[in-house]
């Protein structure tokens, strides 16, 4: 394995996840972080943000679809939604499939992730074009602050809890989003694996448990092989309901040839936790 | 990364898990394959099979399980089981956890395998110690054949479709499978990664579907975060029913504290299939 033909993400220093490459097409240090774009023969074109594969045209629909469709099913008709992070523009790329949506606000810290984005993922980031669309370049934890009962569904689409990550899995800015929603709002918080970032997903699960109330924070697991330990968790909390009691029978007919993972039978499965999870949260 | 203190598994060409080891414990030569151990700080200890991860002590768990319990619960107070491969024992570790289980029998062609796996993984091996247990070392797909209406389950633990592992995802093989059940009895087959060995993944179903009936073979996924594409599938097929109106509803007493990875909410989630598999198998 030649290894100027190869790109590695390592993680911990112990494991690594490393993809042939055809070509490098880009590359920059932005105010926040690195950025590095890949044309690959296996996941396609891929995106690199400090070492960490953050966007594969392989597998990112995964990702994307189970962000955004568990919480837009749960609350139904949503209208004004809020992405936190997602620079790359898949969650929003979802989120205009649904007509109902009003207004979609993208907050993202780093405007150079947004152009790179545009320019080399146009597929992925189409529905940053959508003129229900409005993005910001703020810092999301001070933007959420601003709104209160404003938003029917928050994204928390936040890169790992290092960099300018870090407040986004701290419980302050639980509390804000928490109360930036409307009543019957729901919020979907990417909360890292389970297998490789044991102690993050339990501290970030926990504290949406202390926020939203124990029966109100649920996290739900997918597999996006890109990602380091692949099983990957999000929590879906609502202060008015228990997320799992809302269980979507179908697909409107406007998603139903438009999604590549997610269906109601992977929606009510994907909260079905394996019994080390259980383990780990009961503790 | 320094790759004299690193294991990597290249995928393809063009994709790589890797794993920092601490010490090389074994490396042999079978009349059928390269066997190797090592010692990982965070993966645990690692078999390795003509350069392909075969178990890990971080997640072969997840694999042994889903291979076993679905199966096992879908029959119901199975005597007599048949594991055809696996001889790192894992399954049989699993099988030999229900009291009601008379017979075990491990059919597997490398004998050198199996004492590999005991010398160096006595917790994953450890069932086959267990006095139901019988070895036997022979090529699966000629073994089967001796037995008509036997077992009441039936595991093929197989490797990747090259080497040893091709036979075992033939139709041929899936039939003689077939005739070795019982009226009531089931089957299951990995079938490999819908996402990196799509047309591997497609022809499995498919061909256990011409042999089993279209809904008397149901694949099911789980996620195997070292194994190439992470989201990995098994078939459970049978002859008498449709597998997937077999729901259990409680774990037995003897096994909810001594599972790690299934319960009944991931037997039955386990069969929800994402929208692009659907699609995969539809055509």
């Amino acid at each position: 394995m030649k290894s100027d033909q190869w790109f590695s993400e390592i993680f911990g220093g112990t494991t690594a996840f490393s993809v042939l490459f055809s070509k490098k097409l880009y590359e920059s240090k932005s105010l926040f972080q690195n950025i590095e774009v890949y044309d690959t023969p296996t996941l396609g074109r891929v995106l690199i943000l400090d070492g960490c594969f953050m966007v594969t045209e392989a597998d990112s629909f995964i990702y994307h679809e189970m962000l955004v469709h568990p919480a837009m099913a749960t609350v139904g008709n949503a209208k004004k939604v809020l992405v936190i992070g997602g620079g790359d523009g898949g969650a929003v790329t979802e989120i205009v499939k649904y007509p109902d949506v009003e207004s979609c606000t993208l907050c993202e810290i780093d405007p150079v992730v947004v152009e790179v984005c545009r320019e080399f993922f146009p597929h992925v980031s189409s529905g940053l074009s959508d003129p229900r669309v409005k993005i910001v370049n703020e810092d999301g934890a001070k933007f959420i602050q601003e709104f209160k009962r404003e938003f029917d569904v928050v994204l928390v689409d936040s890169t790992d809890p290092v960099g300018p990550g870090e407040v986004l899995f701290q419980e302050p800015f639980y509390l804000a989003v928490k109360e930036s929603l409307c009543r019957g709002g729901a919020a979907v918080f990417q909360t890292e694996s389970p297998l490789f970032m044991r102690d993050v997903f339990i501290k970030a699960v926990k504290g949406l448990n202390a926020t939203f109330g124990r029966d109100h924070a649920r996290p739900f697991l997918s597999t996006i092989p890109s990602y380091p330990g692949a099983l990957w968790s999000f929590t879906l909390c609502s202060e008015a309901f228990d997320p799992t009691h809302q269980k979507p029978q179908t697909l409107p007919p406007y998603l139903s040839t438009n999604l590549n993972y997610y269906n109601p039978g992977i929606h009510s499965s994907a909260f079905a936790l394996p019994q080390f999870v259980r383990k780990m949260l009961a503790g």
